[in-house]
């Protein structure tokens, strides 16, 4: 597509053309300032350097074409939006941009300022209209995890078209019950788009993208501080990039090109190749998404000497974590059982009890070889905030390291956070010289 | 009961005497200060400031009176808590102690500092021991109807009993079957401190006696502001302090005697004798609830020449505005119903959407002949914050005049608060002159 038919394209979507270039140009330059500059890097990395070039370029592109053929395009908040149902639909199913403070002033001319910067952001976006993701959504697919995102639905409705999911906050049998209805009418909304049934080959040919994407997304995660030595073959914003790109990419050209790096990282292990020096400290961060570009807390790690092999967020590991049964998948009614278990397996803040939460960081502790953790929340999110409480509480009875940080997208505090990480950073190196 | 008597009944209940006594005292230092320096009181209120001197002195021996025969003694925080059930079981249903800044501190070592200030407060008392209705509850009986207290409830549990009753945040029938659920379930765990069935007879009577108590507050509220005449016959923090008192007091006393007050009040109105001067603002507040001690807003209000003659809170009209249709009561199940009926009319912010709110707010502000509104929000309550948009665009469509105020249990804002509030009073006051 030419630059004067893409423009045209971003003009029939309403995008505000000129504010979206600059924003456009701006984020490509952190890009290339933060992540190419790194040295070492994966070759295979070309391909989402590309994509980060084409964001908003050839990938708005082709997720209009899927609409002009009737197959539906929805843009999300949450991983409890089943992507299965819009790939199976033939659609495309996208993060909302909600990572960058340049549009929060503007949705707090409607939101109240102490909410959550993710939901003021993307809100933002929206009455900037300066994400070409937002205004190529059929739908915006909101639902019921957090108070803050379930009542700007509201006010969202009537700038864009918004459906609204209800996740259950529990996870009883007859929430779960609950809980499959609305996958059944998740899936009648995508027929409301392509304008035909959905047939249950669809469907699971949908499961099985998504399953392959989300394989490989654990390949990525194994080679990252399970490939049986200290090699660390990718960093940590690297890592964390290829997962933001999960959320807006074709799954299968993606999960392609991330198997494709997956095999140079196998190859760097064996070679012994890692981007962090030896005996640099293993972290794991815990809690809220970074949505693209939040890159915050990674570079101040990266800055100061600590490597991070693990985002136990949904832009992370809670995203991929648990597959799709489809060998177990006979029919309609066991798909969206299969696919409800997958859902219902996400321990999100939002259930009460979450426990299981606790015992998965504990063994993921373990598995990775860590040396401590980062809490990590957003500002004003109730549920992470509150749990991590038990969290720490937890951590701290088998003696771990953490570190506890509440941030929003400004850059002022990045001093501060630096100087904390730098200062927990230093007390685990004081940890591990005195053991050995 | 001796007072030597009591302060071992407040030691038994694992109470720290001193400084609850300490609290206490201050409390009520407050309160002569504010409430009896008042002029032209109506004499019935003479009652309420009995109880306020005896608020967790006679009231708490008697609850624990009624824990020795087996009847239930509930903590709650929330107008979704059926007490209609508690009181047919011949128990105590109260409002846990949470509009003090004094215990916030102490819960900020276990909760984080943004949430709000009532769940910080009610957590704070409790890990102070510093409240005798708290220490006296069975179970804290919590609900789902915002995020911080779900989440709370979980870390609460370790230094109380609580169970959790799961509020749905839509109003389809199949949310509507599951919460019936609930109020079963509710009943269930009444049995598990009787000790024995809860009858349909035992729990009918419990929905008269709570009637009741709910007609004499809306009669209460007419004589606020729909008497038919400009007078209004008691004082903001007068009708304030009554509905707080409804929380805790037994509700057939509490009952005799704000009746008493009104057939008073009634007789005020015959004889135009009202509490404020001729063309004072009237006012309304809308929002989130306020707890004893908690009188900020209203000491602004007054102390700057306006009337406040309705609260739509949870302590105010939300609590009082609806009954349960004791005439279609046949069975347990009729029974059921109608609580559920009564419940789901609640129209609380944790609801998705909550129209009905901004209708009924219109008439209520036609009805009561208002000048304006005051929006009125606990810091960090994501429900109310957001929701405060729509309800305000709503106001300004119609032309009314409205301000927002979202403020904590500390007193630094007062001053500021009280500024706002006489700024807002002057306009309404120069819109009236320029209609006349």
């Amino acid at each position: 597509m030419s630059v004067h038919e893409h423009k045209k394209l971003l003009e029939e979507l309403g995008v505000d053309v000129e504010r979206h270039a600059k924003m456009m140009e701006m984020g490509y330059e952190g890009y290339k300032n933060q992540f190419m500059s790194q040295t070492n890097r994966p070759k295979a990395m070309e391909y989402f350097d590309w994509f980060m070039s084409e964001v908003q370029g050839q990938r708005i592109a082709e997720i209009n074409e899927l609409r002009k053929n009737k197959k539906p395009a929805i843009g999300a908040f949450c991983i409890f939006v089943p992507e299965e149902i819009i790939v199976g639909a033939g659609g495309a199913c996208f993060g909302l941009c909600g990572g960058s403070p340049a549009t929060i002033a503007d949705a707090e001319t409607e939101l109240p300022r102490n909410i959550c910067p993710l939901i003021k952001s993307a809100y933002g976006f929206k009455l900037q209209k300066t994400c070409a993701y937002t205004q190529s959504a059929d739908f915006i697919y909101g639902e019921t995890t957090c108070e803050a995102k379930k009542k700007t639905w509201e006010l969202l409705n009537k700038h864009h078209p918004v459906k609204v999911m209800n996740i259950p906050h529990m996870k009883r049998e007859k929430d779960l019950k609950m809980w499959k209805e609305e996958l059944s009418e998740f899936k009648e909304h995508m027929e409301e788009i392509t304008k035909k049934p959905l047939t249950f080959e669809e469907m699971k040919n949908g499961v099985k993208i998504v399953n392959e994407k989300r394989f490989a997304l654990q390949r990525l995660d194994r080679l990252r501080s399970m490939n049986g030595s200290d090699v660390i073959p990718i960093s940590a914003k690297d890592a964390l990039f290829i997962t933001q790109i999960s959320f807006l990419d074709d799954p299968i050209r993606f999960t392609q090109k991330l198997n494709d790096l997956c095999d140079e990282l196998e190859q760097r292990v064996k070679e012994n190749n890692s981007v962090y020096k030896k005996e640099t400290p293993r972290l794991m961060v815990l809690g809220t998404p970074f949505a693209l570009p939040n890159w915050k807390l990674h570079t101040a790690v990266e800055t100061s000497g600590g490597a991070i092999v693990n985002e136990e967020s949904c832009i992370g590991h809670r995203y991929y974590k648990d597959n799709v049964d489809i060998d177990e998948i006979k029919d309609e009614d066991s798909l969206m059982e299969k696919l409800l278990q997958k859902y219902s397996s996400v321990d999100c803040a939002c259930f009460t009890p979450n426990t299981p939460r606790i015992d998965k960081i504990l063994q993921m502790y373990k598995d990775r070889k860590l040396d401590g953790v980062i809490y990590y929340s957003l500002s004003f999110c109730h549920t992470y905030n509150v749990e991590a409480k038990l969290v720490t509480d937890a951590l701290e009875k088998e003696g771990i390291p953490a570190l506890v940080i509440e941030s929003d997208y400004s850059p002022e505090d990045a001093g501060q956070i630096k100087t904390r990480v730098e200062a927990f950073l230093e007390s685990i190196n004081f940890k591990k010289m005195k053991k050995n």
